[in-house]
């Protein structure tokens, strides 16, 4: 699985630890992890919660990914955030039992986790125990199993009304604020993780031609002339 | 303000201590509590957690209320659903300085909360500190307070990139599964509550004509011909 | 390592989904347990957590086992009962963070859990946990390890400190309320579990001995004349 | 009542934030604190967490205060070298919830939290919900009421048992390693604050005598000779 790895700018100078919190558990189950940054709090190009759940909605919707782990102080920003895209279902996912739960009962795309709220000394141990009870096994089995049936049925009609209530991607990707959305992809390692991955055309076109012009806007006037 | 409840099948029969701890708390604060149930496990309408998203979505986008309270098992499928609808912004509430900063970072207008997992033994004692933190007061104050213009900034992002993902709720009532929505508003005490106070004259029509509708058809053909 | 297990009068009723959690994790490991009980709400002998503390100190100054898992409804008051004990450090251990670093920290030979307050729906999952992280590989390395050397230390003086504040068991029993030590060992496997693993001859012979006598004191006068 | 508040090596630099929360939250209700230090991670007499437990003893035992709060990383140690001396009953306490089940079930004079552990931003929050749930109003009440007696009965069952198995402090103070008494009560305030308010005439004079032959021992020889 393709799990891409989202730290906006409040947390981001724990993205190295948190990184190797989800590599150290998760590869070594054949999982491949993608680190979209924020890498420092340094970084030249800054996300904040709300491009977060943008950027997961892009990344999951064009099948870059299969799962977005992000995160801000609380989490909640975050969660609210990918949740207001569409095909996303973020989980607020606070210790190891809530991750298999999630896994299980909801098999959601993405989970939010607080970074600084109750991130203690000692909390990699837990942000791993978490990550194991996310991506070891098989998901989507309910818990307990023999609720799994109506389990999925329930996943199922959720699914149905969030694509009741939601533009697609592309539409939203039109729609929202276009000085955001060239933010939410600014990052320095964007184009190298997501074109290479991206399985809808439309999208990544799209992507393209803003990063395009919005580098051709950021030249000095001389060259274009 | 007003404040509804609701709690779907898995913990109905929990509706009377939740209600209890609510209204201990908040009425004295001068709130309303309008109960939307489910009011015991038996009851003759039932409500799935995706059901209580799109109940949430209702009152809080025809104004029928201000804030929605809401759980399910982990919390999780009721935030999910809550979040999938325009204008909602509902946070996984599990402690009372997760209520706390929810209202002062986030200012969001619904909760949901874990009445099975971790709902043991006292558990209504946590529940009315959640309800204390989260209704005294103003909100949107920020916390810590020098970064509350920050937080403002971001909190309107968010809306407007919500409102660019999603239809509006008029829209949505007419796509989402009519079966599903007819459901969802089907509880004992829902016309009552409703209809007194929603304030938007076209969803309230929508819905009336709706439950009418679906009265006609439950009838006897007899009754009808 | 031999493991026993102790529940009160309060959660008895839970002793069976507990021992269950408890052997399914430890047993692969190659750990026995000893179920002390309570086994269910209507044993004939009842255990408060004040009697769990005296049990706990029994068998682990015996030797009869080498770690005691016990609770009560906080885990607090078996917890405090426990630690009142020579040699015994008990941990109050909630979730399985607490668990490791217990284990790599103070390195006790006890834990106490809260078996009501929390303890909802799925609890079980996170007991599992919590006895992984507790008995899975070695204990007392510290952690990080970097601080193995100076945990080590803090660890002998307080084991020392608790020497010097305690009187020795064998002591303990013959001055504590001998009716109060009498119904600690009433458990209807006590004898069973403990005579046939018990290191300690004096505490061994002490017990047996209150044992007889109290059952002798409870036959019909006329056998005894 | 009088408070104090022990905080050890590793957790020494929060103390003032932890002072702060403290005071904030009980002196408006009556209430004295006497912070006993370390203030900060420079100061020149370190306490560990077992000399916590000594101290906390000594306060306790002496009268001087009335209630203890202390900790460390995780709270397990404090809470169990607080809990290895006489008439000293310590819970480990998490949250608001912990604090008033602690306090009315358990009634104890003693507190250790985890200072590092799960302690994030916005801990502060936290920390003071629990201060308020433990100090605010009457303790020993029990939860619920109904089961006040029982839990009456059993707290004074846990003392008796307390009482057999511990020497008493006077004797405790004699017999553990003099050293680690004398760094136990070496902090910069400890004179002040202890002095002026035990009411216990043999545990004062004792330390006193114990201070000054150490500051004695500290002296250059030639003054002595």
């Amino acid at each position: 699985m393709k799990i891409a790895l989202i730290t906006e700018n409040s947390q981001a100078a724990k993205n190295t630890i948190i990184h190797e919190a989800l590599t150290s558990v998760v590869e070594p189950m054949g999982h491949q992890v993608f680190n979209y940054g924020m890498y420092t709090a340094e970084d030249k190009s800054s996300l904040t919660y709300v491009m977060n759940g943008l950027l997961a909605g892009i990344l999951l919707n064009s099948k870059a990914v299969d799962f977005v782990v992000t995160g801000c102080g609380t989490g909640m920003g975050s969660m609210l955030a990918c949740n207001a895209m569409p095909g996303v279902f973020c989980g607020l996912v606070i210790d190891p039992t809530d991750a298999f739960l999630f896994g299980q009962i909801n098999d959601g795309n993405c989970i939010s986790t607080p970074f600084a709220k109750g991130f203690g000394w000692a909390a990699e141990l837990t942000l791993k125990d978490i990550y194991q009870k996310m991506f070891e096994g098989e998901r989507g089995l309910g818990y307990p199993k023999e609720r799994a049936e109506i389990m999925r049925t329930n996943r199922g009609v959720l699914k149905d009304l969030k694509q009741a209530t939601c533009h697609d991607m592309l539409t939203v990707l039109k729609s929202v604020d276009q000085d955001l959305l060239r933010k939410a992809i600014a990052g320095e390692k964007f184009a190298e993780h997501f074109y290479a991955h991206a399985q809808d055309a439309e999208i990544a076109a799209y992507l393209k031609a803003l990063s395009t012009e919005g580098a051709a806007e950021a030249q000095p006037q001389s060259v274009l002339a």
